[in-house]
């Protein structure tokens, strides 16, 4: 293998993977496993996950284009093949991920009412509520099934990681839904580290899983099984920290969502809880702010605060740190080099979101 | 063991077992483990769960009594002992059961839009909708999670089998659904192959998964594990054939719902299928009767049409074939013999709801 031949290639001498491609690729492995599997559902829920991946209408004519970035199963792809497994392992461990990731994207849209997700109606929105708690339990139910059909060294080691994930993700959303009711200030608010135990499981715990899970399926090294879970696990928390930055100044043409969104709901979210923390005054003046029904001039001076009180910048940075830190740590262990520079340039992406 | 020598001890001769004995000994099996696997919970889908089980009051306050009558925790207790099998294997295996049978009741009432269940408001009804939500979506994977982490010779094959059961759950849900807006009578009208198909995978898996998983799990011979899942998937046919006679006649004070109610919501069930293929001229005057928005008095009309054709004795009937069927199957292979009797009484409590 030209792995460990090449572990210490200098980045400069060799042509930088392209992210597009790494996905293009990935998708390209991985789509028609997962076109297979969601046709053996039963044709209501089948229609409403194929409308959520992008292929169909809501009315069932079939489109091209669409659905999500493909960033979750590619990770799960890369994973495995940073282990050296092959397709036999890489693939269902990513369709198992897609299939969660919308499974939880379905029902985290019920429960935050969200109306758009991925430029369409969400699934809720579509086609009604009842329908879209039932065709998130069987996309739910279908990802745990293609993984523990999957067979391999460590099919035990990987359905237990994917229910400890499961765990996590709901332990995670429950979280991040109450902490909406907590005060800004005062002894009930929310302080980081509660924040970033919050993502860790919510945001962190899915993409901790997707590159863990080819190599637990094909009983690869802890040393680098675990390396590639908690570089997963940081590229969740940088991809949280940038998607709380576009929560509140995202263009509301790219992100779906209205301007300020996130701060009118009373999350709290990483720029907020970083301003809070560099300038005790800002507490008490969001208080103020957004304690009460606020109007959109309120919510505007609050969006207004946070940055100049430098949490937007702070929020950023530490999206930008993290992502740092997963790289360092996987190149210290003897991974298949050329993949895991595929996986370090699919990570940069995570900052590179449109702002 | 006594099994072998005891196998064909005429019923007669023996003290018969008493199905409430049954549930109340299975139900202190089960229940500590149940609740400390609820308590890893995050308090908020936590508490809706703890509120599902009856053990606490919508606020909190803990409460006895309430919950479910355990039957199906108890079929998993004993479709395990009848193969042998200890309690590492019964517990994890009707813990497993029961989580997935409430989650399922859970994300069920929101479809249906039920608001009472076990004679306290459904989930949704209490703590509203993405909150059951969530709290479904937890009990789904702490499921998945305690049977993965029970090990055992065949961990693998019982979690493979509780997916596939659970991919049957949520088609046999969608058909059930669907079948409502379908008409009485007609091409588009369903038939009596098409409701047994439903009502195998909406009722029959998870019962016919409750007898099979503690064999499965600790690697019992297909001969046993296969009778046991048979005799299950018999009992859910049963019990849904019981059912159905309650959702139109049942006392609206013990169903906890209005009487006719499925006639009302054009339910296609057992009694009317039945009815409609005893006597042709049924269908086209119950299409008169209910396609249209039917009065109360046309609904009455409709259960006695459906009672005069004989379609309510013929549901009964069914339910007492299949339960006379399992039994005989069960006796037929060399199972513990006192816990096919345990069985068997059970089963008997599905004919003996009250009507």
């Amino acid at each position: 293998m030209s792995t460990q031949a090449g572990l210490h290639t200098p980045m400069s001498l060799k042509a930088r993977p392209s992210a597009p491609a790494t996905l293009a690729r990935c998708r390209e492995l991985v789509e028609p496993a997962l076109r297979k599997a969601v046709l053996g559902l039963h044709p209501g829920p089948g229609r409403i996950a194929s409308h959520a991946f992008g292929w169909c209408d809501a009315d069932g004519t079939p489109t091209s284009g669409g659905g999500g970035k493909w960033v979750r199963p590619a990770l799960a792809v890369l994973g495995a093949e940073a282990v050296g497994a092959g397709e036999d392992v890489a693939v269902p461990a990513a369709v198992a991920i897609e299939l969660i990731h919308t499974f939880s994207l379905m029902h985290d849209d019920i429960m935050d009412g969200d109306e758009r997700r991925r430029h369409r109606d969400s699934a809720w929105k579509a086609f009604g509520t009842g329908p879209a708690v039932l065709a998130g339990d069987a996309l739910f139910a279908l990802a745990v099934r293609t993984l523990a059909e999957a067979g391999g060294a460590g099919g035990g080691a990987a359905v237990r990681q994917l229910t400890v994930m499961l765990g996590e993700l709901v332990h995670g959303q429950a979280d991040d839904v109450l902490f909406e009711s907590r005060p800004w200030t005062g002894p009930g608010a929310v302080g980081l580290a509660e924040y970033r135990a919050m993502a860790a499981r919510k945001t962190g715990a899915l993409l901790a899983c997707a590159t863990a899970l080819g190599p637990l399926l094909t009983g690869a090294p802890p040393l680098l099984t675990d390396a590639l879970a908690r570089a997963g696990r940081q590229w969740g928390l940088a991809f949280q920290a940038v998607d709380d930055v576009l929560g509140i100044w995202g263009d509301p043409a790219v992100t779906g969502k209205p301007v300020h969104s996130d701060l009118r709901r009373g999350k709290k979210t990483l720029p907020v809880l970083g301003a809070m923390a560099l300038d005790p005054s800002v507490g008490p003046r969001l208080e103020a702010l957004l304690g009460v029904p606020a109007d959109e001039a309120a919510v505007r001076r609050a969006a207004d605060l946070v940055e100049e009180a430098g949490g937007r910048a702070y929020a950023l940075r530490d999206a930008r740190t993290r992502v740092a830190a997963a790289r360092d740590q996987l190149r210290a262990v003897p991974l298949v080099e050329h993949r895991v520079d595929e996986l370090v340039a699919l990570s940069e992406l995570f900052l590179d979101r449109e702002l």
